[in-house]
């Protein structure tokens, strides 16, 4: 069709989507706030953009240029913010190393990223030792160090971050250049196969950014996030962009407050220290807080939590909104950036006591701005917004990955049709609320029937003493897969497989599942296997069980 | 620089950034919350997406194509809101008609514009007739009536506008195109010549709108706007998009109430009946809105206002602020879609009390997000940003208009070094808050020195008895120009120049003002001509002065 159109090219006023605006906005909304590295720093936002011009200089003193990758091996650092800005803005791609995968792993995508620059923790300098010879495409290394005591290395060493940065110069004038430049990249483990890159343009990042920051400014009764908040994550930095809220608190002005390693305790102490209102975790990691030891004396009634990565389960948000934490979700994935939809509550379900409304804020909420969603069946049909019916997920959107790094074949796979395939099945009801039922490899096929792991794990969650469940499918020769239960209970109570059927059977004469839904096997156990990022690592259960 | 590049031509997945994401956002964050005409009509955002599709349905069966323009000629209204989507989501232009021009004015503009088809409210029927003789490009009316019950016309009309939705499909497949496709244009009144033409696309609007959405949203303390507020708007929605507001809103799902043509009580009625809780307006709208008889009796303590278009003087915002009402300033312009900087309060400023507020809040605040902004001397050097320093307001950003529409010279005025120059003296401070002095051709220059004609505006408006004031430099063979004021009193109370001038004096004593700023001439008048969007006109000033 034949548009009027404003040539982008031809046009010397065109003002590319980069980074570097981001950081800009920040400064000169709230340039008093802080950026606070644990108990080991803190600055202003003025600092910051300091900061940041003096990394980029020491970078490009180090030989960086346009188009080479500078990788991090770090904890959630102001190092770490740092990088998320100074790395792009010069035109450098960051990649994000996902520091809990295997040694292995770590090298191969190292190698598979062509790193040319390391900016390693004194944590991991003994894995970047071990890998070096094999990374020919690296150049050398900068050592974070939280104390400045960095011992002895074989690494090829630039200088140690801190002491680098204090001799560099605080300006910089940082280039215009394409918006489509690729800015981040980081590898996502999948259930087979080596890990596949997924990466981001500027255009993509500040298009998420400006997006993500209306979604969670323009909440209804309590906006999560806005210019007088204090954000702390408990997603890693390493972890699709932290969900991409560094570069939204950023923009914004908002205190952060960066943890270095995950522990609990730790984290609470920090929480109250600073002030914090707004986090966001998986399951997992919220579930580590409400059960270690500063629990009981943290006054958690200001927490907004934004979960995502797989559903809370009915118990754990109960024990959430029991503590007064302000519950809400998010759903997205590596390939996505990962926000592609979050829980807005209508007035009349805000009306309804906190906990009544758990069944609404667990749910993965409704598609954000600027991005299109739908549910198709295998053929590719599009599946009815029902409530009942369900289908794959699939999504398109200004911020997705647009193939996975280096690998066509399996880029194609993930787009189909022009569309985005998440791999998550779910329905969709009138209103656009998405309810994920599973994964698509996870649905257990019985019978000619599916039969969501997920649902099932949910209505064995709801068992008084049981802890934490998975529910795997496995061969079956009569009727295809049966489901398989893996249980842990809760210290100090009793719990057998046989009371777990008995509490599922009120649900088959209820008419909520049908019977074949109860596995016969429900074996009891004392952990249930996780991924790097804390999520139940079903690959791994199924190998232990055939 | 040789960045990295993801390729958008050679890249199936590209999400262009089009209007009709922001309609489709709204509807699924709050699909329950309502848009308001006046009395006339109310119904849902679901009833909003479906008569969006009708008008498209409309639109095409009427003849409309890609590239053609649409003019619309209304109040504000449910059909003007429907015409913002509707006509750029099937690819055409959406022409506003400044429908407070001159009818000679009026036809220059839409005969410039190549208006297609017109849509026509029955109180500007007579003015198009007048026109259409002379509109060789429009080929058709759509008329746009309240009561149903149009008067016969010469129009070649097609229908009534409710009559021909009420026929339409409630479907429609809108098309993906270039995000640099033109969406809207409409026409500035300059000081000299005829209208000029501005213009945005897709693109422009989307970034404007996403902006603005997180800039509204992430106020301290008190968001300006969220999904559960409600919106009525004080400035045109033929002017500057309304500046934008009527997008931002229907991207968060934010009730919008339409008040049709603006008379202050009508609209104070309408705030107290639909609740409303954010609106914007010229700060001669607002003193209107204070002064009349439905103030007394209104509650306007939830009014969260956002003034702009000139600043508000300490007097009038004194007077909103005792009457509770919460305001804030934003700058802008028609070349600039509007929104280029807002105030935000640091924490310290919200500690004041709100009276003490003022000197911050009716400043133009910090450049919002993805807004470059720098002031510079008449050769083009940069000025420092100490707070003291004045030069002119240049400017970048993805959302400036490329030029003037058909008319290349004026465009490369406006655009000069790359920067749009906005024609505004301002000083900047260490933390990058504006201070508008003037606009450059109304800096009084006077023995060598420039006097800031608002400056000495504001000093006269403290004056108890003085309503209304306008100061222009005037012709003078000793000093080069004068200052002369007219100055407007309050109903019932003694006001001569005199008294004025020795109430100057007293700023002169304390050294805030030279003693040559004090105006020979002041000129006691009833009242002082104004623009078609309510600013005070100095070129028609300094007509009648000369």
């Amino acid at each position: 069709m034949q548009t009027k159109i404003i040539k982008p090219a031809a046009n010397a006023h065109d003002f590319p989507l980069l980074i570097k605006s981001l950081l800009s906005s920040g400064m000169r909304f709230q340039p008093d706030n802080e950026i606070v590295y644990s108990d080991v720093l803190r600055y202003d936002y003025r600092t910051l953009y300091k900061r940041v011009c003096k990394l980029a200089n020491v970078l490009t003193k180090a030989g960086v240029k346009a188009g080479d990758t500078v990788a991090v091996m770090d904890w959630d650092s102001h190092r770490y913010l740092e990088s998320y800005f100074a790395v792009p803005m010069i035109g450098a791609v960051l990649h994000h190393v996902n520091i809990r995968l295997s040694v292995d792993q770590v090298g191969y995508t190292m190698n598979h990223a062509e790193d040319n620059l390391v900016l390693v923790h004194d944590d991991f300098t003994v894995i970047a030792e071990q890998l070096a010879d094999q990374l020919p495409s690296v150049r050398g290394y900068i050592r974070l160090s939280d104390d400045q005591k960095t011992s002895p290395t074989s690494l090829n060493s630039l200088g140690e971050y801190e002491a680098l940065l204090a001799e560099a110069s605080d300006e910089y004038d940082f280039p215009d250049f394409d918006e489509n430049s690729v800015a981040t990249l980081f590898y996502t483990t999948g259930t087979t196969g080596n890990p596949k890159g997924v990466y981001f343009s500027h255009r993509q990042l500040v298009l998420h950014t400006l997006n993500g920051a209306s979604m969670l400014g323009s909440f209804e009764g309590q906006p999560l996030l806005r210019s007088d908040d204090v954000y702390m994550p408990m997603t890693p930095m390493f972890h699709v962009h932290a969900w991409g809220v560094p570069y939204i608190a950023t923009m914004l002005g908002v205190k952060q407050v960066y943890p270095g390693r995950y522990e609990p305790n730790k984290l609470l102490r920090l929480f109250r220290k600073e002030g914090v209102t707004f986090s966001h975790g998986v399951p997992t990691v919220l579930q580590m807080i409400l059960n270690c030891d500063e629990t009981e004396a943290t006054d958690m009634s200001r927490w907004k939590l934004l979960t995502g990565g797989s559903a809370a389960t009915p118990a754990l948000a109960k024990q959430m909104v029991d503590k007064g934490i302000a519950l809400f979700t998010a759903y997205g994935m590596s390939e996505t950036c990962p926000l592609i939809s979050a829980v807005f509550l209508k007035p009349a379900e805000r009306e309804l006591e906190l906990s009544e409304q758990i069944p609404q804020r667990i749910k993965a909420g409704v598609p954000i701005g600027l991005v299109d969603l739908k549910i198709v069946d295998p053929e590719g049909n599009d599946v009815a917004h029902d409530g009942d019916a369900v289908g794959e997920i699939v999504v398109r959107s200004p911020w997705l990955t647009q193939g996975y790094y280096k690998d066509e074949a399996k880029g194609e796979e993930l787009w189909e049709n022009g569309w985005l395939h998440t791999g998550d099945v779910a329905s969709i009801n009138e209103d656009y609320v998405i309810q994920i039922k599973d994964r698509i490899k996870d649905v257990i096929k019985t019978g000619g029937e599916w039969i969501s792991s997920l649902e099932l794990e949910n209505l064995i969650s709801q068992y008084p003493a049981v802890s934490e469940v998975a529910v795997i499918g496995v061969p079956d020769e009569k009727w295809g897969e049966r489901p398989y239960a893996l249980v842990v209970g809760k210290p100090g109570e009793e719990i057998d497989g046989a009371a777990i059927q008995q509490h599922l059977l009120t649900f088959v004469a209820s008419g909520h599942i049908n019977k074949w839904a109860v596995p016969q096997d429900i074996k009891i156990v004392t952990d249930i296997p996780k991924t790097s990022v804390g999520k139940i690592n079903k690959k791994v259960i199924r190998t232990q069980v055939s």
